[in-house]
């Protein structure tokens, strides 16, 4: 019964790449650990890169500079 | 000072609910454990059906197949 | 399937208490929302009071002055 | 590599001001513990009032009443 | 740069099967996303299964029914 | 009323360093948004370094290194 929580900034990830986030990492603790995958949670949160700061700095900024 | 976040699905929780839910948890936390209700926070936490995945799946397409 | 997070200080919680927690959380859920308790999931985490703070400081320097 | 989570209610806070956050706290933790601003993350959340909740009820209905 | 948070009960999850799973999910977030493996973050949490409740009770207890 | 949850590799941080982090971060909240220090709350996890992953690896692997 794990519970994964995945934060990405909100970029355009499409559904389908998220049921593939879902399915990937729900596999990935079948596989290396034994966990059930009927009892495993998994929580996408996607943040506007306003609200997202590496480095010290946002996110929006460091794509206005092609990072 | 408990801090509590509750994650859910974002399906339509209305705000009498939400309030139900932060007047509930906070007494449950009063009664079971003596905490101060004055500084007990409650977050909540609306999730899109789409970034919610459990069985490996996400609950947009449980919802589709009727589960 | 909601997922709900419970931090308290590490003060002696006892087993029995935190399955109050853990059940009276689930049925709360149950009750106001209509959540299904066999998928609820609830994680207690016990923070130690040096890496718990409120009004700027930490709660062991409360304790001490009897807050 | 630290990672930071701030959640406050979302009532106005300025991309300038979320900026000011990130580099604050990163530096924060450059200057206490010499952690590597390049690998900090900082993630800001913002929170609808009606889903935060202290003292038992809701921060709408705080605003309402002045506090 | 996502941030990964994993939940597990503290069952005996070794060093080697932790590695694979700060492999595994970071491979599949370049995979899906493009992310790049650097800059994401990965931080497992081991949780007492006194502190892990689901369908309204402790896993210890379900453990001891054997579930 | 701000919740902000600091994660941090455990690897000796001492309670005076913490004690500023939860001064420094509430005074930040204070100083940028006005936020009231008295309903300020900050929480410290210090996670093992196999329990933490960048790059694809663990911070164990990488400290054996010396990075």
């Amino acid at each position: 019964m794990p519970y994964v929580n995945i934060k990405i900034t909100r970029e355009g990830a499409t559904t389908e790449q998220k049921a593939e986030l879902i399915h990937g990492v729900t596999e990935l603790l079948r596989t290396v650990l034994g966990k059930n995958p009927q009892t495993t949670v998994v929580v996408i949160d996607e943040v506007e890169t306003d609200n997202w700061g590496i480095g010290g700095e946002s996110v929006t900024l460091r794509r206005q500079r092609g990072q």
